[in-house]
C-alpha cells in the first residue's frame, strides 16, 4: 500500500506505543554520574529548596536592615565564610560575608567589596592594631534585597525538579546534585535485535569475494541505534533463504526485545528475503512517498514489533532518522529530537514532485550545500554531510538562494564556507532514484 | 589581570596544546562497535573502490550496448541477483537484474521493471512452459549509463575514505564497514582530574548541614567532560585549607593526568583557598570580561597544566562551554562543535556594556526566550535551558525581536512555542552580577 511518511511516522510510533512492551518495563534507579544519556522515568520533586537559605551573591558587607540609608559609619564585625552560620546582625554594624554564605538575621543587603571604603577586607594586622576603630563607610540608600538570593528563588522546597521524560544532561544532574538527590530512577534502554540478510554482504575485515560487497548497514544502524541510547543485539544471518529467517524469527523470544530490525529483502526484486519469508504473516509491506527510503515493511511477529528498512545504507539510515528514531524519542523520552532549522540552498536541486525527498547536505553559516546526488548508495557524501534536506511532496524543484529545512545530524563547521575545497564529490546519477 | 573572552579562550588552547602531553599518546585501535564518537587519529584511505563493481541501481532490466536505441524484442536471459557474477550479455538479449547485482560486461544501461512489457519478472512457469518465447520489450532510446552505478563513484580505491580528526559517528563507521576496515585507530581521551573544594559543600545524598549547600558542581562538570569524551577521575577535597590543598597537588604524577581543573575559590572573597594555594606558583588569576565566569585561573603545577573555574554552577558550567569544550575539540577532534544559530529575542534585556554576558535560553522555532535572570546560582533555569544567548560586549540592551546568537546545547522542543506554560521563574535579581 502507498503511505504518506506522516502516515508510515504514525504507523511506527503506534506499533512501538502499543507492542513493543516498553512500558512494562521496571524503572533503574542510578547514581548521578552513571544516568547521564538517560530518560528520568518518574517526576522528581525539590526535597530542599535551592538556595537553601537567604546567602550573598557577592563578597562584600551584609548590612542591616536599620542602616540601608545612612550606612556611612559602621563597626565591621566577624567575617562570615562559606559553609558558616552566622551570628545575628546588629544596627550599625556590617558583617563581612562571602558568595554564598549564609546572611545573618537582621541583614537586609549586600554591598560588593569593591563598592566599600576601604575597598578590601580587613587584615588580620589590622584588626590586631591596638585601639584601632575597625569600621567601614558604604554608599547611602542601598536597595533592599540588593546582591541577596533568597531561599527558594531557584526552586522551592517540594516543587517539580524535573518532569518524567527529560533527557538528563549535566545541568540536569548538577541540579539533582544540587537538591542532595544521589540516586535517580531511569526508563530501562529500549532493546533492538538487528537482523542483516542477504547473500551479497560480507563482514568488514573478510576478504571480498566478486559481486559482493561489504555489511555496511550493520554497523551503521547499530551506531544509530546506540547513539540513541538503544540496546543492541547483532543478528547475522547469511543467505537468503526465506525458511532460514523464518527459523531464526520463530526463535525471538518475546521479552527479550523491544523490536526487531531488518534492512534490504523488501522491495520489487525477485529475491526478497524478507518479504518472501513474510509472505504470510501480519507484516504489511509498503511504498511511502519518501526518497530514499521508499519501501518500508511493519508488523509483529509473535506479537513482537517488526521493521524492515530497505537495504541501501543511506536509505537505512534515513528510514532510522524518519520514522524510527521520532518513535524511540515520543516512547522512551530518547534520543534528543534533532534540531530542524530553516537554510538557504547554495544550489538547485529537482526532486520527484509526489515524494518527500531527503538529500544529504551541510549546513553552516545558514546555508547548506548539497552533499552527493539522491543515490541511496552515496555513503561517503553521507560521512561528509551533518543534515538531511527536506524537499517536501509538491515540490519538484528549488532554486540557489531557496530555503528549506534541514534536520541537523551532526557538527556544524565553524570555518569560512569553502565546502568545494573541502570535498569534490562526481555524481552524474539522474535524480530520478526510487530506492 | 583583564582578559576579553577570546584572549582566555586562547590562552586555554594553547595551555592545552603545549602543556598536556596530550599528542604524546599512543592511538588505541578499537572495533568499529567501540569507536562511535571517539576522534579518528590518522587519516584512513579506502582499500576499495565503493561501489566495488558496476552495479545497478534498480530492479529491471540490464540492456546491451547495442540494443539501447531499439530494445523493442529481446529475450530474456538467466537472472542476476545481488552477490552473483553474472554471464556476458549478448546483443538482443536482456538480463533481469537486481538492485545493487554486478552489471554483466557488455551492459550499458538498466530499465527499470515497472517501464518493461510486461512490466514484472517472469516466473519459473514462465520459463518452463513448453515452447515459449521468453522476451521483454522496453521503450526505445535508453540512454547509456541509465541506472548504472559506476564503480568507485561513491569514492575511489586508495582516495582518503575519512581524514584525522573526525569525530566518528554512525554514516562514518557505516562508511568504514562498507570499505571492508574492521578497525581503527583513535586518539586515545583526554583524561582530567577534577577537583572540587570548600567546607560549604556537602556530597549529594548525605544530611546538610545549617549553611552548607550540596556540592553540584563536581556532577556537572563530571558530566559535561564525560560527554565531551574526556575521561574524569573526581578528587574530593573536604576543608578550604590551602595546605591540604597544595600537598593534594604536588602528589598528581605527571603522565596520569592531561588537566587538573577545580572549581571555586578563585575569587576575591577573604576565603579564596585555591588563590591563596597557588600563591606562589605561576598559576595567574584573572578576571575575564564575561558574566558569568569572570574570575578564571589558568597555568601549570610541575608542568601540569591548570585551570580554576569559578564556584557557582552557571559560572562553571558556561567556563567549561566557552574555554575548556572549544580547546578540547581543537586538540583531541571531541567533541562536536556545538551549532551556533542565530535567533530572535522573545524579550529584552540588559547587559553590562563592558562585559560578554551569556544568558541561559530556550531556542525553538528561530526564537529564543530567556530562562531565569542573570544570576549563575540558577541551576533550575540552566537545567530548563537549551542554549547560551550572546550578549557581546559594547552591548548593554537588547529589545524584544532583535536577534542574537544562541548556542545551542540541548534538544530543540518540536511542540508550538509555549515557555510560560512550561516554566514560571521567579527572578526577581539585578542584571549587574558579576560572578
Amino acid at each position: 500500500m502507498r503511505r504518506t511518511v506522516a502516515e508510515h511516522q504514525a504507523a511506527v510510533a503506534g506499533l512501538l506505543r502499543w507492542s513493543s512492551g516498553y512500558d512494562a518495563g521496571a524503572p533503574e534507579i542510578l547514581p548521578l554520574a552513571d544516568a547521564l544519556g538517560r530518560s528520568l522515568a518518574t517526576d522528581v520533586p525539590a526535597p530542599v529548596s535551592l538556595p537553601p537559605f537567604d546567602n550573598s551573591q557577592m563578597d562584600g558587607y551584609a548590612v542591616h536592615a536599620a542602616d540601608l540609608e545612612d550606612p556611612s559609619h559602621l563597626a565591621v564585625t566577624d567575617a562570615i565564610a562559606a559553609g558558616s552560620v552566622p551570628a545575628d546582625l546588629r544596627p550599625g554594624t556590617a558583617a563581612p560575608i562571602m558568595t554564598g554564605a549564609m546572611l545573618p538575621t537582621g541583614a537586609a543587603a549586600v554591598v560588593p567589596i569593591e563598592r566599600a571604603v576601604p575597598p578590601r577586607f580587613h587584615t588580620a594586622a589590622d584588626l590586631a592594631r591596638p585601639g584601632a576603630a575597625v569600621t567601614v563607610a558604604l554608599p547611602a540608600g542601598i536597595p533592599a534585597g540588593q546582591y541577596v538570593r533568597r531561599a527558594g528563588s531557584d526552586i522551592a522546597e517540594g516543587a517539580t525538579a524535573l518532569t518524567a521524560g527529560t533527557l538528563l544532561g549535566p545541568a540536569h544532574l548538577g541540579l539533582l546534585a544540587a537538591c542532595g538527590v544521589g540516586r535517580v530512577p531511569v526508563r530501562p534502554r529500549f532493546r533492538v535485535l538487528l537482523l542483516s540478510t542477504g547473500d551479497e554482504v560480507a563482514e568488514p575485515g573478510t576478504p571480498l569475494a566478486p559481486g559482493t560487497i561489504y555489511d555496511a548497514n550493520s554497523t551503521l544502524l547499530e551506531s544509530a541505534l546506540t547513539e540513541a541510547g538503544v540496546a543492541v543485539t547483532r543478528h547475522r544471518l547469511l543467505g537468503d533463504d526465506p525458511a532460514v529467517l523464518r527459523e531464526a524469527l520463530a526463535g525471538i523470544a518475546a521479552g527479550s526485545t523491544n523490536l526487531v530490525l531488518s534492512t534490504g529483502g523488501i522491495s520489487q526484486g525477485a529475491y526478497e528475503v524478507v518479504k518472501q519469508a513474510l509472505a504470510d504473516s501480519s507484516v504489511e509491506f509498503s511504498s511511502v512517498a519518501m526518497q530514499p527510503g521508499g519501501p518500508q515493511a511493519h508488523g509483529t511477529l509473535s506479537g513482537i514489533p517488526f521493521l524492515g528498512f530497505p537495504g541501501n545504507p543511506v536509505s537505512a539510515l534515513v528510514s532510522f532518522e524518519m520514522f524510527l528514531r521520532p518513535a524511540l524519542q515520543q516512547l522512551t523520552g530518547l534520543p534528543a529530537a534533532r534540531p530542524v532549522l530553516d537554510a538557504v540552498l547554495t544550489e538547485g536541486l529537482t526532486s520527484p514532485e509526489g515524494k518527500h525527498q531527503l538529500r544529504r547536505g551541510l549546513f553552516r553559516g545558514g546555508r547548506v550545500a548539497l552533499i552527493g546526488g539522491p543515490g541511496s548508495h552515496l555513503l561517503r557524501a553521507l560521512a561528509a554531510s551533518n543534515c538531511l534536506v527536506h524537499v517536501p511532496e509538491g515540490v519538484d524543484i528549488l532554486q540557489e538562494g531557496d530555503r528549506v529545512q534541514v534536520t541537523l545530524m551532526g557538527p556544524v563547521p565553524t570555518d569560512p564556507f569553502a565546502v568545494e575545497d573541502v570535498l569534490v564529490l562526481e555524481d552524474a546519477e539522474p535524480a530520478s532514484v526510487t530506492d
